[in-house]
């Protein structure tokens, strides 16, 4: 089999799942006797948003508890870990739906955004507020048993919290209608990166398969750093990472390689790239930034790609990817190499990371 | 002491419990780094939307954790108490901010919806998502230690589901521009109620209070009945009942008693009184209500009216709420009178609900 094969193979068997936790949200709203046009319209809220990304969050539970467990898994093993994984697929339907809405976006995955289909409009807010929930009710209905519930519950909350302090930030920095780049900075660009897209796309994914393998908190006395801490420590930069290589390739990337036409510099991104150029613009090519930054206007648009490339932005990206590979190499290797671990435990292994850090490293889509 | 003046007094010292909370939420938001704006931008919204109300359901669960231990409470205590009912405040703060904006309001409390605020517009949104993830903020900063933690926690996850579940139905049964009668019904409007309001403005509130004061669920051998499914089995009707007296007061209550202005048959609500007249309209009658109900015009609104009192609607509530009001009874006095309780042990009492029943009955405004 190629690895393309196994890839959609694997895909499809996760897949799988999510029409059984549909099928199991959809039942338990049925049997509260909910209308059968409300029915139908949790399915479409559900199908539209949650499955039809890349998955690469929700695979990466599965994957992680994989790698922690170091064999394969059980049937019951899978499962849960999918649901783990789809969670975190449904609290990223939560935040797409809104965040649509919010900076008014008109396509999402190649179809028109969910808030655009017809009838929906603002009904969208509440419906993704039912995305939400929509974890909760899986984890108590799987979970409600095990020692690690509790941990589960609290980690989607708080990340999910992190995320939206993320997302106010990034909103009130850079609204889309009105330019001021008196508020970017490389450091508020890493505040925003950090809490609205790390802590959910990748210490989550991660945290949840540690919970699920019964990975402990190190105790309060005890001499070891707690696992949890050293996975956020590695996790957190690497997610930083992945999203400026994200703000790199909306620059850089072409149609073919990023699947869409980058509009960054249009919609008054606080981007990677123009913090960058801030940060060592001269008066002259700040004032080119001031007046062309968050146009609604090709000209202006291509007069900032012509400065970035001026200001040799390419070369400072790959420096960047350089240092951030080496950085986070580092912070692996502190794991020890051959862990220790008493029969039936499972501990934290460098794989884990570099197994993320393998699938990032010059990715060029 | 004047009873306006204790009432005023107790709204005064549960008040002082939401600054201390509003500067608990904004500290741990600032030690993370938020910028200045951003924390300016987060205290607005809180003192924007979370006080300012009637406070009816965050003060219930002080009192219904007063009645339970039937005594004063220590100062601790009490801001434990005070603190789950602001949390109460807040979902309900998540949920009038989402509404108005879905709803398309102009005023909420005597001053313009928040989204109309300056700049504020779409980022309510994630505003009141925020509003949503404070709670479970505060709870785990003062409850984590604690036997109820869990309990505190699923309850509001559960009741969060329950009431976006009924703005669902709400929304697709009732929407505001297009007016389809063939969706409404008595039963509906039942479940929308339930779903929408009882669960939460009247069951969390008592709940939070039994589970802070300890009651344990019945165990599943026992012979008793739960006393948290006994005490839904009372709040759900009266929930129930408080929101058909609303629907009833938006149609007959004058502006001098209710505060505002009904508006709920311009704005194609689902609401008791047009249900009852559906229920029992002639043929002649419908195509009154068909041709009138949810326009944007004050003719066909008195239209409405005056078919309503032509089928004697004030006459038919008058029933309904003395029917509701012995039914509820009957509902109470299943609770045994003077219940026994082992030293140290809190049990369910008649009273907490009777001090629900007692401030709804007969209410005018």
């Amino acid at each position: 089999m190629s690895a393309a094969d196994a890839k959609a193979q694997k895909r499809q068997k996760f897949e799988a799942v999510f029409a059984k936790l549909r099928d199991e949200l959809l039942e338990h709203f049925a049997a509260q006797g909910m209308p059968e046009d409300a029915q139908k319209w949790y399915r479409r809220n559900l199908e539209y948003n949650v499955p039809g990304g890349k998955l690469n969050r929700g695979l990466s539970v599965v994957d992680t508890v994989e790698i922690l467990k170091g064999r394969s898994l059980t049937e019951d093993e899978y499962f849960k870990a999918a649901l783990l994984g789809w969670c975190v697929e449904l609290l990223q339907a939560f935040f797409l739906v809104s965040d649509d809405m919010m900076d008014q976006s008109i396509t999402r995955r190649g179809q028109p955004c969910y808030y655009r289909v017809e009838n929906v409009n603002l009904i969208a807010i509440n419906d993704s507020f039912m995305l939400e929930m929509a974890i909760y009710y899986l984890i108590k209905s799987h979970f409600r048993s095990e020692p690690c519930y509790i941990n589960l519950v609290e980690l989607f909350l708080e990340t999910t919290y992190q995320t939206e302090i993320g997302q106010l930030i990034d909103l009130i920095t850079a609204p889309e209608d009105h330019v001021d780049l008196s508020k970017f900075s490389l450091q508020k660009h890493q505040l925003i990166v950090i809490y609205k897209t790390a802590y959910y796309s990748f210490y989550l994914p991660v945290a949840l398969a540690m919970y699920m393998c019964g990975i402990p908190h190190a105790s309060s006395g005890s001499s070891g750093t707690d696992p949890y801490a050293l996975a956020k420590s590695i996790l957190v930069p690497l997610g930083e990472y992945f999203q400026v290589q994200d703000d790199f390739l909306d620059f850089a990337g072409t149609p073919e390689q990023i699947g869409k036409v980058g509009t960054d510099i249009i919609d008054n991104k606080c981007s990677w790239c123009v913090n960058t150029a801030l940060a060592q613009a001269t008066p002259a090519q700040r004032a080119v930034l001031d007046a062309n930054y968050g146009r609604k206007d090709a000209q202006a648009e291509a007069r900032v790609k012509a400065l970035y490339e001026e200001m040799g932005i390419r070369g400072i990206y790959e420096e960047y990817e350089e240092a951030a590979y080496k950085r986070i190499m580092g912070l692996i290797e502190t794991i020890p190499e051959t862990p220790v671990a008493k029969p039936g435990e499972v501990v934290l292994k460098r794989e884990v990371f570099k197994s993320f850090l393998g699938k990032i490293y010059k990715r060029q889509k």
